[in-house]
């Protein structure tokens, strides 16, 4: 088992990383603070994981919730169900909260966290490579607006983020790749040496070998700690981790959030934003090609649905809560490595990269 | 103008007391960090204070969100309309929030603010007595469940609180009456001194006299300011600011939220309380008397409605947030200026109190 440390003060939380660690008794029950707890789950990991995860919980009275799967499903509706189990079974405010499930899962379950009594504690058990890699660690938790993604949230840091490599094995093929759309991302913004690690090890990440998984899963653990600890809030650094997401979120809206995959999106949107940087003269022609073919050789989609109106895009772009005061930002690599975040957007450089992404033009 | 700093390092804050400061142009505005805000109001106080409100903000571009009035509208619907209409108006992350309101709504307006896009910022200009010395001042937000109150929220600190005494002056006489209540908790909590001030301006509070009423918001604050200072999450000495409360939030929610006012409650909580903590060998009869005749003076109830079962009181009393790990805690006085927060409470005693407060049994 490998343990990061999320170094944030007073709440500073680890990350435990392994193949079959939710089957270990013990590893969890140092984190929950009461006697009561409230396992969040899905009915798609219900009847795979539940079972090993209710064994380790030793002595705690844990009830489980249910939910349906799906980006979808990410609302305040669904939101207002955990508050209603938790009314209806009488937790207070020393209950824990638990999330066994995806990214869409960890959210919903991390904001009723947040705010079931003005906050009780939360712990994590991400299930799919997404949320190992990115959703449970960070804090940020929340649900959609009909609007807009992730327009209503809190930030809540978990006590505990267990990822059980194992778990992966089962994750339905689209939804693993889209989980390493992530892990590209990470190579992108921080790490070249990173980058050149997954460009080697493809091939064993497409057969999900375990030690190029801990290994991806770890390396992407400990930049994104790094980049929370220097900037929890995101007032500033944290803004790179949105790379890709400016156009995701678009995409994403106005496809419903039920046609492509976050990872999908993000991958996309990666692509897109790389070409845009292209465009301001930020990236080397040579750079987009090796981001699009690292994405391509993980079976990730780099260009838009046809049929979007690229007009649609872009004002949904302005929609997104990456705009700040009316001026939109984005996240634009200089280099495998590096990005700069920026409001010196040139709006016809990013329309044309918005059209060829979608096809409607020559790139 | 007085004014007062709740010092809680970068989240610190200013309390601007005064007659008619509404009116005044500039105060807000450097509090305003972006150019858009939202004044959140409610159509009670919008016809009264809205213009000079709106005339005061400048050059900010402020959108208004008219919500209807009442405790029974402080749930996650009317919450979602404030979201709603953020993003309607296409706010983004350097919004403002300006709760122009009571409790109820500024309660409601915060979770908004704390929860909108992750948290924006957020000012309460409180237009009753019991918002301006109360639950304006300490960060806490929120709105009710069906089967508690405040069981969903945040704490999010505001950039500024502008309490002017002038918006008193046509407050209703019931709701003026109920913020007396918090008033009075203060001394009862915190400071002999303050409360023997309150029994000798009982005339003059009565009268609505400025100089009085600002006096009595001024020292309300103070207090509340040092408590929250010293424990802004709640994890200790926070919870005697909930004297007297437990018990109300149990009247409030077995009597729908329609029937009292939230200061009408807690002044019943706060004689229920006296007499528990007097059964307990805790708090002189004395003192029983002085609390409950000054309550009296200022026009507040002592006793619960009548019909009300005992037990129901007790069970309500069971799911309320102040338990736990199941255990009841109370925040009973030693005498006028102290109390104490405890859990060794003995069932047959509290059992007695409440029968006693509708009046089931002699006391």
């Amino acid at each position: 088992m490998i343990e990061l440390k999320v170094d944030l003060a007073e709440r500073a939380y680890p990350i435990l990383i392994g193949q079959g660690l939710l089957g270990q008794p013990g590893l969890l029950r140092p984190h929950i603070g009461g006697r009561q707890a409230m396992v969040v789950t899905n009915k798609t990991v219900a009847p795979l994981l539940l079972p090993k995860l209710m064994a380790s919980l030793g002595d705690v009275q844990a009830d489980v919730l249910a939910l349906e799967d799906g980006e979808q499903h990410k609302t305040l509706r669904t939101y207002a169900q955990v508050i209603d189990a938790l009314m209806h079974k009488r937790h207070n405010r020393t209950t824990t909260l638990i999330a066994l499930g995806g990214g869409v899962l960890g959210d919903i379950a991390g904001f009723a966290a947040a705010t079931f009594q003005r906050g009780v504690a939360f712990i994590q058990v991400p299930t799919t490579l997404l949320a190992q890699v990115d959703s449970s660690v960070g804090g940020k938790t929340g649900v959609n607006h009909a609007q807009g993604k992730n327009m209503i949230g809190a930030f809540h840091q978990p006590r505990c983020v267990l990822a059980d490599i194992a778990a992966l094995a089962t994750l339905p093929e689209r939804q693993y790749r889209a989980g390493l759309a992530e892990v590209v991302k990470y190579g992108v913004i921080w790490s070249a040496d990173f980058f050149a690690w997954l460009e080697s090890q493809a091939d064993a990440l497409e057969r999900r070998l375990p030690d190029a998984l801990a290994e991806a899963v770890r390396r992407s653990c400990v930049i994104k700690a790094e980049v929370v600890r220097r900037d929890e809030r995101e007032q500033g650094l944290r803004a790179i981790l949105n790379y890709g997401h400016t156009f995701a979120h678009a995409l994403e809206t106005l496809t419903g959030y039920s046609q492509l995959l976050h990872g999908e999106a993000v991958a996309i949107g990666m692509a897109t934003a790389a070409d845009c940087a292209r465009r301001h003269q930020l990236l080397s022609a040579d750079a987009v090609q090796r981001i699009t073919a690292l994405l391509h050789t993980l079976g990730l989609p780099t260009r838009m649905p046809e049929g979007l109106d690229n007009k649609a895009v872009l004002r949904s772009m302005g929609m997104d809560k990456k705009v700040v005061d009316g001026r939109l930002r984005l996240v634009l690599p200089e280099r495998i490595g590096a990005v700069r975040v920026t409001d010196r957007i040139d709006r016809q450089a990013l329309a044309q990269a918005v059209a060829a992404a979608i096809g409607h033009a020559a790139a």
